[in-house]
């Protein structure tokens, strides 16, 4: 699984959440594309961004949610390198079969966003754009990842964050347990080799091993179900 | 009633139905404010874009419909000029009580717009981002006014565009028939006064007898029911 992140933020040296969020990135799978740092002048190279694009399976968008949509730049960057022929159309589709999400910071609690509520609308609602956009790519959308009031986080909320960003960048998206498992193991992983003393990475180790005997026990039954089922 | 319609178009001049929008456009009430044509290099006046605001009763935003939503420098002045303080919150809501539309140009039939159409949602779903904008700055929402495919139409769906599009501009929103006849009457006078041939202008001023004779029909009728009511 790679993915790709594009990122628009005029201001990302100031966002506390989009700070979190570069540190908070795996350092393998997943490459970041902060569109105001390759494009100061605005001036996409598209022929580059539908390269770029074609690498990946997995397409994020990542952005504070100005006014319900994108900084000005990543539209910009929608309206010039997904064309018809390269991303949509008879002569072309691309980027079909690939998967599409986006991470939305927002200054305003996720609650909000209701009927009644002050923002009025769900985001499901007022990301409709982007659902249209992914359909008509042939891309299939994921829920999307929003971030609210990330400054009112404690530390336990925001290592919750990461674990949950991390697994939203880099977990396959079959909503099994088996995957969600897997990734488990497959971070622990990484941790060991990243240098853990002798006792935690004992620890690491027993944890994998927790993990893979309660795997067998659910394999275990679920056979048997499946037996009883038959007979 | 006095109407500002930003217009954002990157490439105005190749577009039809920008160039006879721009030709149907009333020559009294309305102005006419292209951002790209302002702002070339994008770096927007926002102190001047916001006294603007100020001095009109209608706002309109006009545009292609691109990746459903506005081109890239109109969601920049959105992010810029309409800042808390000024156009929402609690220290200033000084566009609250405006009127607020959108004139969105399609290169798809509108019927499209729909569960298991071409776009899949309708135009009403793709635009919540401005209606929960216009929510959250106390502008009256009105229906959208949508062109699609402009270069298909023949002169008879033109002409009756060219009269929808002015009603949309400069016409008192409140659903009226009286209002509908006294606007089409004040066009009426405004076209006498253009220099029409006097055959011509007898023929105006007849149409706007009959509209003033019908009028008093329908007030006649009106003020029997309510009799009729009270009795």
């Amino acid at each position: 699984m790679q993915t790709l992140v594009i990122i628009s933020h005029p201001t990302i040296e100031d966002s506390n959440a989009q700070q979190f969020l570069r540190e908070s990135t795996p350092a393998e799978g997943v490459t970041r594309h902060h569109l105001e740092a390759a494009y100061p002048d605005g001036k996409i190279d598209v022929e580059y961004e539908q390269h770029l694009l074609l690498q990946y399976d997995r397409i994020l968008f990542q952005f504070p949610f100005y006014w319900y949509s994108s900084p000005a730049l990543l539209k910009h960057w929608q309206d010039l390198v997904l064309t018809e022929g390269f991303a949509y159309g008879k002569n072309g589709n691309r980027l079909s079969g690939k998967e599409f999400g986006l991470i939305l910071s927002t200054g305003i609690h996720e609650s909000e966003y209701r009927a009644g509520g002050r923002e009025g609308y769900t985001i499901s609602e007022l990301t409709r754009p982007y659902q249209a956009m992914a359909a008509k790519c042939g891309l299939l959308y994921l829920p999307a990842f929003v971030i609210s009031k990330f400054d009112y986080r404690d530390d336990r909320e925001k290592k919750r964050l990461l674990v949950a960003y991390q697994q939203y960048l880099t977990k396959e998206n079959d909503g099994s347990l088996r995957t969600a498992e897997d990734w488990f193991k497959g971070q622990l992983r990484t941790v060991g080799k990243a240098g853990l003393s002798d006792v935690d990475q004992r620890l690491v180790d027993q944890l994998v091993g927790v993990l893979d005997e309660n795997r067998d026990h659910l394999d275990d039954l679920l056979w048997s179900l499946e037996q009883m089922g038959e007979n």
